[in-house]
């Protein structure tokens, strides 16, 4: 007798999330699901980051916040094509915030657009946005101890990226134990060390990001998750 | 003709809240449910305010984490009670969470407990536990803007700290802007600047702290909301 199997359904966010992918792809729009806990510097990376992919990659930025223009103020002023969502309380992003925010915002010209979540370490994990890439962004003044106490966000991380290593004289701050803990959970992720400030390893950071690009296009790409 | 109004209905999760804040009274513990981002430094808001009170307070902890009891570990090794709670992925505490850890932990002999809550600045502030104060903690390396990024979590809180003050000579970070937005949500609200690493402000805060919890016992005591 055979065994009926039923299909994996979509929930309605990770249809959405599917639509909102799609729609990037026809588009020809790379994008980024940026998380990290409050003030790790989401912001700043994507200020930091956009110099080193133009005039080449265009870039766009969608802002999630729970309330404030603070960050997408941010983004205007450097010149960045921006849309603020507030989620009015919500801790995450889902991908109806973002389908709401494409329909006041062009991609039209854009390469590469970053989607910068709520701040928060554990529930936007649980969202998928339809973006190609889920960027962790850790910080030193946070603790070592990061990967171990929020698994989620970091076991569905892409890539993860610890900011403000020009701190690291002024903090009890093993990068070995941060490295073991991110490799027990997903072996030989992408991890890169950065300043935003300084600008420390921002160009290699960089040079990944538009190689990860330019895989991801043509005909055999892999679809992502994030 | 009269119009009828209907009471408010306790949720589930305040009902069990009320009923855990009974428990601590009977028992004559004052609670603090302290709420942060992730690293701010709430364990070591723990470890550093404890000797400030005892040996006249005894405390004990309730620790909460996404995962891992790494947390936990540190105030056990500096002698004091401690039970940990792993919420599994869930990105807050709630009371019945907190009930259930009282089946585990004696609060016989204690006069506060402190309740550290998960690593988040946004769901935290929605589930009450039972605790006579909400203690939020801020820190310098998050930046400036989070009382006007997260309104929810800070206009609930009773008592702000902001921690890592010893840091502020290496961070672009405006204090008064900082309390103006503090301010604007709850004015009047006590605000003291700490580091729990140098011990700054910690004094001070403490002896805030033994007096409300003075304040909160006897006949008068008013009911607070955490």
């Amino acid at each position: 007798m055979k065994v009926p199997v039923v299909q994996r359904i979509l929930s309605a966010n990770d249809q959405i999330a599917a639509e909102n992918q799609a729609r990037f792809d026809a588009a020809g729009v790379f994008v980024l699901n940026v998380m990290a806990s409050p003030g790790a510097g989401k912001t700043s990376l994507i200020l930091a980051t956009a110099p080193h992919l133009s005039p080449a990659v265009r870039v766009g930025v969608i802002e999630g916040d729970v309330a404030s223009t603070i960050d997408a103020d941010r983004i205007a002023a450097a010149g960045i094509p921006v849309v603020q969502i507030n989620t009015g309380g919500s801790c995450h992003l889902d991908a109806p915030m973002v389908r709401s925010a494409l329909e006041q915002f062009s991609l039209e010209g854009l390469s590469l657009l970053f989607i910068e979540n709520v701040g928060n370490l554990i529930c936007p994990a649980e969202f998928r946005l339809g973006a190609h890439l889920a960027v962790v962004l850790s910080s030193v003044p946070e603790g070592h101890d990061k990967p171990y106490k929020y698994p989620g966000m970091f076991n569905g991380a892409d890539v993860v990226l610890l900011n403000k290593v020009d701190l690291l004289p002024y903090f009890d701050f093993d990068v070995e134990y941060f490295r073991q803990g991110l490799e027990m959970l997903h072996p030989n992720i992408p991890f890169f060390l950065i300043s935003c400030r300084t600008g420390e390893g921002m160009e290699e950071w960089a040079q990944w990001l538009l190689q990860r690009r330019s895989e991801s296009s043509g005909p055999q790409r892999k679809i992502q998750s994030a």
